[in-house]
């Protein structure tokens, strides 16, 4: 029986685990929080940093196979236990590449993958506002998470709040629309791609509404998005799954905006919708399995479920019975010991059997994305 | 948070648990055998006996509502908690007079559900070959399970080997087809069924070959099998899962063979092939949500991993990977510590586009469901 490690103990590995359950592995989580989403499901939880070297190449050790659900990890000790024999996927040498934006920037243009312009710097200093003018995007090279790190100079006077640390300039796309490709690669040759994932944002709020399959964007988009997805896993040469960002600019071009070296909160809507789930199909990467059918059986979209403004502490899901009174709606909860405003706290995905339904049950299921917490009187929602 | 606490700590337990990690409750199990499928996944994993008065009464005040994934539960113990304010799901009366099958005989003739002809005997001494002439069935009415306590009494020859303990004495049907239906019930009115299964047996080895759904009957049967199943459901005045078990005779009628009050073997494919799996529908009227569609989306069988003949201990799954190259086919692997012969191991869940692609997809499936041990050399399978 194979024994698995994953380094990260939240919400990815949690969905992770739920699926490994119907094999005949043995999983093992790594997470600095005792109470991760993981730890009350799995008699294998090991509280320490995954960003450790020791602690994890300690964890390593004890396993067979070594998988992630979040990029910020100790590549030396990966680097050491594969080394050693142990199977770590995605490969140390493409995780190195994903977590420093710089470095990622970089391999794109290398291997002549659409990217938007950019250069580097080391600070504030050497900013050159005649390479790419206004309005521009500041990422910081390291560190950043889940939109963390990243802001917009729009114009001159937006300059002071320039983050004085190595970051990425790069030149803002005039986006139409934001897609992703979730990419499985079994580090053998073969390379699947799961539908586009289409994010639909809330223009007003400036957050993700919803994310959706198949996109509704034109097919030659679809071909553009899914060749620079593949060529990006391949051109990383490791196994695992890569979900790659996109901008759609206003002139219908494709460009990589960002991968993600793992499962991906926009393919969490493939548990219900696909054949093969994205973490099914991390489980048989992991196992040197063959990879599953990607084939995606209706419309379908994912909604998160956020933490409201001023609630914090123990979560309520006051709509629950709302959400489940609809027919194909799926509710996932993450566990997460307390709620707190912007925090993903669980997704809800719906299903349905043409677009239009899809659109009238998002409307509808929106009314009920509410997290409130137990200590607050919040209103929200209805 | 409501707490769930679930009686037994098999396959049945362990699949609930997979579904319910969707939903913020917290499961808790109880099982004699500490390590029971259910043991490496749960934190709230009790080892204790599950038959036994204080036992089961100390492990169901640390909870709010009281489940089972097994009918042989202490049901006085199950009265206490629900006298003291505790949500027992099934009924503690249900459940006796499951528990009994000549209890359960009487139930059916009471409420005018077709059940083939019987009389109750207390022993050997109390048979009575002139009410019912051979073939005929001997059940001892407690203490059976999965196909134990049951056997055919052809004639009489054969009546030496009649067992001398309190027993039903039924008809033996001249069965077509056997076929079961899955009913929930959330206690508040709502009945609904999922569409009928068949079970197919392999006559040459006297054994379950696979479950399919929708059963290959006429339109007449389904409508008997439906309002029967429906009817014992709303008859046994309690909410919860019912599978009800038919015989079809060779003139097409359909009888009552019985009942189990819980998540079945004969349900496991709609957790791929239906809206709302029977483990969510479980935790649905466990925590008195909204039932969930039963819609299935498509043809579908379940076939059972049986440990082989000649093999014990750490089990072994030797076309794991040829199963997983095949698409829309589905691995539940139940984690039991050691394989013995006819022990069911895990299943695979088959969908296909049409009946005639599922009845291929069953054939060459049928070629990989080998489970040997490590320490075994048998060939088996192909």
């Amino acid at each position: 029986m194979i024994k698995i490690g994953i380094l990260g103990g939240g919400q990815l590995g949690r969905m992770f685990l739920q699926e490994a359950i119907n094999y005949p592995t043995t999983v093992s989580v790594l997470d600095p929080s005792e109470d991760a989403p993981c730890a009350i499901l799995s008699k294998n939880f090991v509280v320490g940093d995954f960003a450790d070297e020791k602690t994890v190449i300690k964890f390593g050790q004890s396993v067979d196979t070594i998988g992630i659900e979040i990029e910020h990890v100790n590549v030396a000790a990966l680097k050491r236990l594969q080394a050693s024999g142990k199977r770590v996927i995605p490969s140390p040498d493409s995780l190195e590449i994903i977590q420093d934006k710089g470095r990622q920037k970089k391999f794109y243009a290398k291997h002549g993958i659409a990217s938007p312009k950019f250069y580097l710097i080391q600070g504030k200093a050497d900013l050159d506002v005649d390479t790419i003018f206004f309005p521009f995007v500041q990422k910081l090279r390291t560190g950043g998470y889940d939109g963390r790190g990243v802001q917009i100079i729009e114009n001159e006077a937006d300059l002071p709040k320039l983050w004085d640390a190595p970051s990425v300039i790069e030149a803002k796309c005039d986006i139409d629309k934001e897609i992703a490709v979730m990419v499985a690669s079994d580090g053998r040759g073969e390379i699947l791609s799961y539908p586009v994932f289409e994010m639909v944002f809330n223009a007003q709020l400036n957050q993700l509404d919803y994310v959706k399959a198949p996109a509704i964007i034109n097919p030659d988009c679809t071909h553009q998005a899914i060749a620079l997805a593949e060529k990006t896993a391949l051109a990383l040469g490791s196994p695992g799954l890569f979900a790659v960002e996109f901008f759609i600019d206003k002139d219908q071009q494709v460009w990589v905006n960002e991968t993600a070296p793992r499962v991906h909160n926009s393919a969490h809507l493939t548990i219900e919708a696909c054949a093969t789930s994205q973490f099914d199909q991390m489980w048989r990467i992991l196992c040197q399995q063959p990879l599953g059918t990607t084939q995606q059986y209706c419309p379908a979209a994912m909604l998160n479920l956020i933490g409201s403004e001023g609630c914090y502490g123990e979560a309520e899901l006051p709509y629950l019975e709302e959400l489940l009174a609809m027919d194909e709606v799926f509710v996932h909860w993450y566990g997460k010991a307390e709620t707190r405003p912007g925090r993903k706290m669980g997704h809800v995905t719906v299903l349905a059997a043409t677009e239009e339904k899809l659109a009238a049950k998002i409307k509808q299921v929106q009314k009920y994305l509410v997290v409130k917490s137990k200590a607050s009187n919040i209103s929200g929602g209805l």
